[in-house]
């Protein structure tokens, strides 16, 4: 399948948020021209047969979005139990009703999430969640990449589980990759992490983790260890073959440095931060000592939404408040975070930005929408007052996926939807 | 013309944020029945021919959004000047592009931000601007209410002006009020303010202004009067017809006591507090002494957008921050200050709720895309994952004025972009 993307405003990401007018040309599942207008004699000469030729009316072509920290499947919790911290919201509420959970309610609950996604702009997601076979099957049915982190805690599941799920989940086919990692310092043992380090040396896997979201999280890492999440973790090696930490609210300088040693991307999480009043992160800082920031959306029943709009905005934004300076997070960066860096964390560098020979993961952007006009600046209006319903076309692979409003292919979506309230109405109290 | 809304599940905020199956009737102008399901027995016994009947297929209807404090022509600019702190950003960016726009600038501005307000939901909007006239004009020519406050300050209008515009933009059609006001206290002098006081009282009028945006303007107030903004209005009798503020970030104490005094309403506008970098207001403490909040997206260039999603999100995620609790400002309260409270601050009462009798101002949330799906709670999907692309209709005075991503009526959208982008590209720097 080929396809040409003419008549377009492209933001390639491989130079800043620089806009320059031109076309796109995929070539199956890869990018093979991106540049000025082409005549069509140019294309008869080069003998290209295009399946598809699209015209973008000025608007903006982009790299899709990487939601680099979720829950997928906890979308069908959405809405589920709301305006509680932490802790209480997890135990009460969500530990006991994703005991309940099967493998077959996980896959549902995933393929809810992927049409948000899609409808999003999103076409590779970061997920750490239980049953991730469930979780990557959702996602190559609807076109999406996944990149699993691995969950384990003192609760399950059985150690031996996370290296075959390792070598059962990074596939070659550019849809299916998988981290060791584990859930958390707190539902963690200090031998259980010891093992994974020594598991990730051994397979050369990075390590993700839930790191220093909340004050009480890291208080209490050091009453137990004498020391910070990242620090523990550290002095167990952990990040041989680097990683990162989703949220890193509340990182010391000293953490600073072992993630400037190790290389390792901080996930933020905004949103979740925001609604679980967890704090807000101390982005400013992360960029001047020069980490790799990337954005995750975490579950949607702690957010509740997979918008990565909204996480633009809250990222920018938040950065303002924290510093009391309307200069903080320009949006060149957060759309770097939202894109590339996404991209480089999860070792998708392949996708990361439009150009010769990298993957067709595309997105268009409609600027004949009220929220994108007039056009005084197209990067400040995609972070300031962009919305997912801007999103009028995600393609993944090469292939569209959503289209003006539309699920493409065999996607039934109401069926996805009565299917997850289905579900949700026989487990809720 | 007649309409039946029906199959819906209707939000009316009569009765918080509880949400009944049913269906709702409009005649003319105004709304005749909010129930449950009628049969067609029942309607041909009433004697109602229906010109439109609307399956509404499990969506919610709930009343419109009231935008409590806008400068909608400022729409054009947006984009145009970010990253900056308040007074740097007015004083050289925004004040020197406005005085060079014409009356029929503000005009065609003014068009642009109807179209995001109708796509938003949004059918009243409570603005202050220049030639003030020329809003009203759109606004009425678009089907949105318009309320105007007076933005007089030291460099203008005429005195003599604010009382012509009073009589002149009230008018008895249900789409123009007009209220006494004034930009600032710091754009002000002591006279000018004494002199709106007496004239407000004169004309019966509330007034209105920007108040304790920043922490620099309530500090440079006490500096040069010795009080802060509010307790120098009160000085100046200026509540006497009620009436409220503006942002309100840092209101004291003993401010607090003046608004309930005289029953003013705080409208809070989290994205331009965001984005400016002035702060977070105090929102528990306002809802904890009763006060009525609305909520308001300020104008578009500071913002950078009409989305009163996004500021629903803002209104009850920073208070959850400001009080480092997950408990604070729960959905329905929320939800309440974007529809029934914005009324009653803008006297618009008559279209509050959803109940036979009211002016039909109606909005249609789409149920059928992923982000509202499952239906665990729907306040809480409105408020935590709602976006305006769920808005599928937009009515106001019984009139459909925008429809599953289409303005009706003879709105050409296109012409007005390629107006905007005219407009700036001539003034642009």
């Amino acid at each position: 399948m080929n396809t040409r993307l003419y008549n377009a405003r492209i933001m390639s990401m491989a130079d800043g948020s620089k806009v320059t007018d031109g076309e796109i040309w995929i070539e199956n599942d890869r990018i093979s021209y991106v540049g000025n207008a082409a005549a069509a004699d140019d294309i008869s000469k080069k003998g290209i047969k295009f399946d598809i030729q699209k015209d973008c009316r000025g608007n903006v072509l982009m790299p899709s979005f990487k939601n680099a920290h979720t829950h997928s499947a906890m979308t069908g919790m959405r809405s589920y139990a709301d305006d509680m911290p932490l802790w209480d919201w997890l135990s009460t509420k969500i530990f006991p009703l994703e005991a309940k959970l099967t493998n077959e309610d996980v896959y549902e609950f995933s393929k809810l999430a992927m049409l948000e996604y899609l409808a999003g702009g999103v076409t590779a997601v970061f997920d750490m969640y239980q049953a991730p076979d469930e979780t990557a099957r959702a996602c190559r049915e609807m076109g999406i990449r996944f990149v699993g982190c691995c969950d384990i805690n003192k609760f399950g599941p059985d150690f031996s589980e996370v290296e075959k799920r390792y070598k059962r989940l990074n596939t070659d086919d550019g849809f299916s990759k998988y981290f060791v990692g584990f859930h958390a310092e707190y539902t963690c043992t200090k031998e259980l992490l010891k093992d994974l380090s020594d598991l990730a040396a051994q397979l050369g896997s990075p390590v993700f983790t839930h790191n220093s979201e909340t004050r009480k999280e890291v208080d209490e890492c050091i009453e137990r260890h004498g020391m910070t999440p990242t620090q523990l973790f550290e002095s167990l090696d952990m990040f041989r073959n680097g990683g990162g930490g989703y949220h890193c609210v509340y990182l010391t300088d000293e953490d600073i440095e072992v993630f400037k040693k190790h290389d390792l991307t901080i996930v933020t999480n905004p949103g979740s931060n925001t609604k679980l009043a967890s704090g807000i992160a101390p982005i400013t800082k992360y960029l001047d000592n020069g980490i790799n920031i990337a954005i995750g959306t975490d579950g949607p029943s702690s957010n509740n939404s997979l918008d990565m709009f909204r996480e633009m905005f809250l990222v920018t934004g938040l950065a303002k408040l924290h510093d009391m300076d309307a200069a903080a997070a320009v949006p060149s960066k957060v759309l770097e975070m939202a894109t590339v860096n996404g991209s480089r964390c999860m070792g998708l560098q392949d996708s990361d930005v439009l150009a010769p020979g990298k993957k067709a993961d595309i997105i268009m952007i409609d600027m004949h929408q009220p929220n994108m006009q007039p056009i005084n600046n197209i990067a400040d209006n995609i972070v300031y007052s962009g919305s997912r319903a801007n999103v009028i076309m995600t393609m993944c692979d090469g292939v569209i996926r959503y289209e003006n409003g539309e699920f493409l292919g065999d996607v039934d979506a109401e069926k996805i939807y009565d299917t997850a309230n289905r579900i949700m109405n026989k487990y809720r109290e």
